[in-house]
């Protein structure tokens, strides 16, 4: 049996092409991958900047949805056609981080779509333990922001987010909106900082009010905003040095600071600052199941504007142009794959 | 009446002479101090550093103890000979960060023997507000320890330590020492990394274990010691960018790091690390009274090494002399001034 898959073969390439289904362990089921979208890490992946950790040519795609095709033995509860998706970790069970409780990040973590094959293909073969059961009446598309919306959950709850708390969130891409929405959700009161004016108007139209931090002083917006004591928390979700200054400027005393983004260089932090006001900074990285079903239910209740959300659907066949549309940046929000369509994508 | 007096007058220069006891407000009592000791914020000020808020001539000192000398209207709980220390804060009560509960950072925070006269005189006038009861039978050059011993417990209580987790003690100062000692007693399984031999021998010989940190990478040796995990928690007491980079990177998954130093410029942070083993940074500064209270009950049960901590005891007239051993830094931990003698003083 075959099917068709998108492999990163190197920096700026992808080729789609014939796939051979694999044989299914025990315990593995395979999927009929509905729709896989493209996040940043698949971006840095398609620079070739993480060539370190994917070995090419490597099936590359985590963020899914897709019904189940065949179950293998030890994964009994699960039926043909059922909707899933994957939470995309495989823990060791062993480690420091796995024994203390905190398997998301275990220290031997493999990450399907970075550390093993992924989801931009036809057919996919994963753990049963990775599968988390959708509602069947669950569009499809709108579940495959099941994983963003997941990271977004368990930077929300690493927060400690109290309802009513003003809540600065700086850098409004997908992640940073789906931030803002679920804080939002929680009952905080939220500021979002992007500067990029499609993004901006994006948010907009969902009610989140932003604010273009390349305008002035975003800590003296902050100010008035929060009754001048500035914000209980912040989100760092930019990635940029100026971001993380912002988001340390802007809080009030006791004020948590999620770390979110990716920085790759160390940045200058006010330690000082840190102190004075007594600043707690959190890091926060991908999400337990317990966020992952929560995001299930965020999507099945309508709380999360997939739709607004999701900017275009290329079929597979045109998954390195969809790329490329998706590094020009301008313009899109989130893109989806639609892995078992080979004609014509486009906008929506 | 006079009394004598110990006045900062320009970068190190420190005059001691005659002073006037001033007229009793309400609400304030009058305190003959029996012992102030010198820390390391008093050093900044004697080096020049804190011009800019401190307003020469200055009575300096915040760490004491004595006897309350006269009780003025409106402070009747109080009656001469009490003994007693000062808790330093006089906080607005109606900035932000009073009304979140936070008054010990308050905003407009006044510190006496910084923003208004301190305790390295032979009598001295506070509020009665900031008076902290000591038990009558407490040796008061002991109790000249509950100001710093009050911030260690600060610091472990902002920490959230909890029984035999693995704890990292960047500094083995006065305050760095005295967190080891709190933290052990809270049950924390202790490790203190000094530089200095003599600071070393000090905590050695109260049963602390020490690395220093200058014979090999100190995270290389947290990982043995912890167990492969690395440290729980880590307290930064050095204030050297060494001293951040070392306990950033010596800590487990969600390890949290304390920030108790002052760090006058920015640091270079890896915020990658706070990403992928999702720590924490928590700022702490000063004290609660609860922390107050809990220090003088340590000290009262014996549970801080006073005598050990104490190296020498100089008469005020010699106060300008015990600055400068305390700047050359060799063979001192704490230095105390007897604040009603005026004759000599020595090692003890």
């Amino acid at each position: 049996m075959t099917g068709r898959r998108a492999a990163y073969t190197a920096a700026r390439s992808l080729t789609v092409e014939a796939a051979e289904t694999p044989p299914l362990p025990a315990g593995h089921v395979r999927i009929d991958v509905a729709y896989t979208g493209i996040c940043g890490t698949d971006l840095h992946i398609y620079h070739g900047d993480m060539d370190g950790r994917v070995n090419p040519p490597a099936v590359i795609g985590h963020e899914m949805s897709g019904r189940i095709a065949q179950a293998g033995s030890g994964a009994s509860e699960w039926r043909v056609g059922d909707h899933v998706t994957v939470m995309p970790l495989v823990w060791c069970g062993g480690c420091p981080a796995c024994r203390a409780g905190h398997a998301h990040i275990c220290h031997r973590l493999a990450f399907l779509g970075i550390d093993a094959a992924g989801s931009m293909q036809s057919s996919w073969t994963v753990p049963a333990a990775t599968l988390v059961r959708l509602p069947q009446d669950m569009r499809l598309d709108h579940a495959a922001l099941a994983e963003p919306t997941a990271v977004a959950v368990h930077d929300v709850r690493r927060a400690g987010l109290r309802p009513g708390e003003k809540t600065l969130v700086v850098g409004g891409g997908p992640i940073g909106l789906l931030i803002a929405i679920v804080a939002r959700q929680s009952g905080a009161d939220v500021l979002l900082a992007e500067p990029d004016p499609y993004r901006r108007s994006v948010a907009e139209s969902l009610a989140v009010v932003t604010v273009d931090p390349g305008a002035g002083s975003l800590a003296e917006t902050v100010g008035p905003w929060a009754g001048g004591a500035g914000a209980a928390v912040a989100f760092e979700v930019s990635g940029a040095a100026a971001g993380v200054a912002a988001a340390v400027d802007s809080l009030a005393t006791r004020g948590r600071l999620v770390q979110v983004a990716i920085h790759p260089v160390a940045r200058e932090i006010s330690l000082y600052r840190f102190f004075w006001r007594e600043l707690t900074l959190l890091g926060a990285r991908l999400y337990s199941r317990e966020d992952f079903e929560a995001a299930v239910r965020l999507i099945a209740a309508g709380e999360i504007p997939a739709q607004a959300l999701i900017s275009r659907i290329e079929p597979l066949e045109r998954a390195a142009q969809a790329f490329q549309a998706l590094e020009s940046g301008a313009g899109v929000m989130k893109v989806l794959i639609d892995c078992q369509a080979g004609g014509e994508g486009g906008a929506r």
